[in-house]
């Protein structure tokens, strides 16, 4: 074989991890904590149906829908991404500020190509997103974890490591964090922003899950406290739409958008157009309001399920988070138990779960007792057959 | 502003054509030979529709089709590929060879993932595809710009190369070439495969208008003479189906295709689902025959109105590719005559092409007298109102 970049084998490990993820998607079989869909029950399909028909014909929009569109994104789902979305969540965001990407990955790679060269220095969460963590290996960059507690960063730890390593970017999830459920507190949020301009870091603040709240009070955005223009703010429609749509956005100064729009054509042209066209309709339409609350309740409903069956049936010493919203938890074993040697174990009983070792940046503290916990995929009494099943062989090394 | 990474002032130079080709589709009001887009009166807007309606119904493929979906792409559109595509065009494909990208660019820009570091060289026909340029500079790499005739690479100027710079990679459009319109003999197909083998280089094989003969004897790709495993093969469903839905596909051995999904898990995790599953449900209806057969006769009757009206109008000394297939002509222009300087007043007449100049790579021999002419967007009546006032501006300056 002729030899790969060297950007291919800095990735290996992390990749394999993730294709068992999305693979552990698609088996009807088990009882899935793994993945991180949100509940297939709430994807919109009668409406994009209703929506498709309508304007899938040649008089409406059927021939720019299905021609080449543009690398920005559609118009009409750009205004809807400042209108419906960021405006009413406390961002004064401009049209000319928003690039939709194709899905929320693509936001953090965009940020990536925008800002990674190789050894260049990205401050992560401990723990953060797996494929993020693959996303920042493919561009060879030195991911550094920085401290991380129940309200995120801890903001001396942060301090300190832009210092010692001088990072061109920081990541994080603040709110509902992947994979902890953890959000980062206002105080903190206004403290990234700060640190972001007094030390010239960019911030890649990654918000997927912040639409998806069902306890608490909203927090305002890191990005709604910059004043400096240092912060990319990328979404995803995956939890408030659809993620087979592959349709995300990010929002930043107009400079910044326009180098990924560059990026974006060299490589990939653009974001599918007829899915985007779909979507802007959905907005436009009035059809999130409602769709959002509902979504919220069977969300809400399937945390609860876990919290309680959590508290029903783990044995003394396991740990875990309540989140205030998104779609995860992260539990905590006691007894030098390893989530890692634990898991075929609770698989051959019908369960999987991503064990924690997998969000944790190599060659930095790793924490093998924890795990990541998904409640979105499965309805209320299957996750807590499933926390029984697992609390059941839990127990029996703990004896 | 915080600094850009290395590879960001690379690009910027062609990405500005790139945003003008793009910008350039959308106004109504021009007669455009610019942009590289198929007949929309053939984009299947009817058949879409009526898939959508019977697919996107929950009993049906409505949670898969906007849920998650596999990196490698959406299995019955892979095995479309293989079936409908690969197999019938000459080339004995396997469906773990297949993997499904986001448009025919993404399969330029997963190889370069694959293989290019900074500093790589990659040996591209001169002239070659604008948007596949701007990809290589994305990497960074060394554009070599071969000798190419009416028949393709000149193989003992590509076997120079090839010692002379021990390129990674060798980027080939042999059929119906982008700008040129010109197609690579049988005899070059082979030698273009042999020398990948004897050199240890790897061919991108980029083949998006191999479906689209008007006239003449269909070759067989490059890949078909590939024995070592040097040749990724490229393809898009854009000129076949529809570049709104941004499908296309490579074709290499599996370890490739298998680091290529690790790639695309790193950059958008997947390739958008509900469009793939339209797209594999019009091949498995059996729709594509008929839609190919329509598809060639209208592209061929617009190929025919061009050929007739440069004929018939074009002032002594300006010559011009006759294309067996494809969207393109190549017209090059006497008396020192520049495509670059001559625009502005064409565009002014109300006509829009693309000036040869931006398929050469930098630091390369550039023909400015030469330029793009796209046949594919415009109807017969008025591709030669088009070529008619092109002319006449041409002449004046001729006398």
């Amino acid at each position: 074989m002729t030899a790969f970049s060297n950007r291919i084998p800095y990735m290996r490990e992390a990749a394999d991890v993730v294709r068992i993820l999305f693979e552990s998607l698609s088996d009807p079989g088990t009882i899935s904590f793994g993945g991180g869909a949100p509940a297939k029950e709430m994807l919109p399909v009668d409406e994009v149906a209703a929506i498709t028909k309508d304007i899938l014909t040649k008089e409406a929009q059927g021939y720019p829908m299905l021609q080449y569109g543009n690398p920005m994104g559609f118009p009409a789902l750009r205004q809807a991404v400042v209108e419906h979305l960021l405006v009413p969540g406390g961002l004064p965001a401009k049209y000319e500020n928003i690039i939709i990407s194709s899905g929320g990955m693509e936001g953090v790679s965009l940020a990536g190509h925008l800002y990674l060269d190789p050894g260049d220095v990205v401050l992560v969460e401990s723990p953060t997103f797996v494929q993020s963590l693959e996303t920042f290996q493919f561009f060879q960059a030195n991911i550094v974890a920085v401290e991380t507690d129940d309200h995120g960063f801890v903001i001396e730890a942060l301090e300190d490591n832009i210092k010692k390593h001088h990072p061109k970017l920081i990541y994080v999830i603040p709110t509902f964090q992947n994979p902890s459920g953890r959000t980062t507190t206002l105080e903190r949020r206004k403290a990234i922003a700060e640190l972001a301009s007094r030390y010239d870091v960019m911030v890649l603040e990654d918000d997927p899950y912040f639409e998806l709240r069902y306890s608490g009070q909203a927090l305002p955005p890191v990005k709604s406290f910059d004043k400096t223009g240092h912060v990319m703010y990328a979404n995803s429609f995956s939890k408030i739409f659809a993620p087979g749509c592959r349709l995300g956005y990010v929002y930043a100064e107009k400079e910044i958008v326009d180098r990924m729009y560059d990026v974006k054509t060299a490589l990939n042209s653009m974001t599918t157009v007829l899915p985007q066209v779909i979507c802007a309709e959905f907005f436009n339409r009035g059809l999130y309001p409602g769709q959002l609350k509902r979504n919220r309740a069977v969300h809400c409903e399937r945390r609860d399920a876990m919290m309680n069956s959590l508290s029903a049936h783990m044995p003394e010493g396991v740990t875990w988070v309540y989140p205030d919203g998104g779609l995860f938890t992260w539990a905590q074993l006691p007894g030098g138990l390893s989530s890692t040697d634990l898991l075929p174990e609770i698989m051959a009983a019908g369960v999987t779960y991503l064990p924690g070792r997998q969000f944790f940046a190599e060659g930095q503290p790793i924490l093998d007792n924890c795990m990541r916990l998904s409640f979105g995929q499965m309805p209320p009494e299957v996750i807590d057959q499933g926390i029984q099943k697992m609390a059941k062989v839990i127990k029996s090394k703990l004896r």
